[in-house]
């Protein structure tokens, strides 16, 4: 089931790397700042974006920034660090615990949910100021697959100046961080947000970052509808439910991204 | 001089009031959600808001969040009750002051900019967290004056989901305001951001807002060129500022602003 369309989704990696690296170029030239920040948390995402800003601008250009809670797990912040050091960037660690504690405090019966979105709206408060202190651009670290699963933050971890990711599946970020040359401790382990203890994404979703993709691939990219989706062999209650979370995140997505905005009017378009 | 352009730039209060409500109860509809929160500072462009949420959806439906920081005048926080209670709205009110410390008590080289824009995303992040414990939309609050002039700050008073009264310049709003009997101390005030004692945004900018309307709507809505502004008797280094201003944010208002993002494509396509 679905072998063929994991090899479409393989991608040219020295190909890849050379447009993103491009995009980051030209996108910051154009605004007059040939810096970056960006925030590292320890995951894949992140490393894979500060190393391609890295090629892109200088690894002296681009400023990282680790910006740990309370309970983060503390194998985040050494997993950022090994990256810090691999790659030989300026760093700074901010924590934003005494940031998000008063509103945290003053409505204890909040869910997860809305903690993670305060968590992830701190993250952008501190990147866009140090954005200034630095002279560079908010880069930010999302992939196509969250973009779709409505998996960000509206102005929070998606409220960002450029998207170098936004075009590539989860499973192509794992690809082209392999090709990369990422330690080997962040191409391994288990994608989480880092919200609370244990969380990791695919537990959460309820499906495998490699189930969801292929099912995204041949809805978005190949424009398949649901029942050729399932003719390829995939459970059609999980097509149903990926189909739904892709048109109720629309909105957003179109919103936060611009290169993925035009494919999503076309989808739209299309769909009636 | 431009006596004639404040003419032009009168509007039908009545006809203005049936459009901003209709806009405000379809997109609420539309989204599922037919209630609003709004961040109330005490001035103008916030009461003006919330009275049109109130006419679109019902007193009962509009949640106005008062967000003071230690050094907020306090008859920003009175004029902000004021409107409270001569509309009737729920209310709640959540100091920023606990949020807003760490980043500066961290980074005290820090400008009046940077404390400025911390303090408007601080606010987001309340509003917008709000807006799921009273499951309504974030209104925005900012006119097309301060749009075309990049007085606002993206991800942060920008940060909204709809933006009821950013089609209308700054004279606009007070037309309406006045039209709509909103308490007598918001219509006197001089416009502020509240960002520290004693400030004015007119001080800031450096000229009136009845100045600067009716040369942006000369080079907006009537899309002159300098020279033709500057022939209707306004001093070409002002003129000439002004559109500096409006090209400079250009991008950050393209963003934060979808009605006015036509317009906007529009321009730039003509100046080329």
């Amino acid at each position: 089931m679905g072998d063929g369309v994991l090899a479409r989704l393989s991608i040219d990696t020295d190909l890849a790397t050379q447009v993103l690296c491009g995009f980051i170029h030209d996108q910051t030239q154009k605004a007059g700042l040939p810096r970056a920040v960006i925030a590292l948390s320890g995951g894949i995402d992140s490393a894979l974006s500060a190393a391609l800003a890295a090629r892109a601008l200088g690894t002296e250009n681009v400023l990282a920034i680790r910006m740990p809670w309370r309970d983060s797990a503390p194998n985040s912040l050494a997993d950022a660090d090994l990256l810090i050091e691999a790659l030989g960037l300026p760093a700074l660690t901010v924590e934003i615990t005494e940031m998000v504690l008063p509103l945290f405090e003053r409505f204890p019966q909040m869910d997860r949910r809305r903690r993670g979105n305060i968590m992830a709206r701190q993250r952008m408060i501190v990147s866009y100021d140090q954005s200034v202190a630095w002279g560079g651009l908010v880069m930010g670290t999302s992939n196509k697959t969250e973009f779709l699963l409505g998996y960000s933050t509206i102005y929070g971890d998606s409220g960002v100046a450029l998207q170098p990711i936004a075009d590539l599946y989860k499973a192509q970020v794992r690809q082209l961080a392999a090709a990369l040359d990422l330690p080997q401790s962040i191409l391994d382990k288990a994608p989480s947000a880092d919200l609370w203890e244990g969380q990791t994404d695919e537990e959460e979703l309820g499906f495998t970052y490699e189930q969801v993709d292929q099912v995204l691939y041949l809805l978005v990219d190949e424009r398949y509808v649901v029942d050729e989706v399932v003719e390829e062999g995939f459970e059609r209650n999980f097509v149903e439910d990926v189909w739904r979370r892709v048109k109720a995140n629309h909105y957003n997505a179109r919103l936060s991204n611009r290169a993925l905005g035009h494919d999503f009017l076309y989808l739209r378009d299309w769909v009636g």
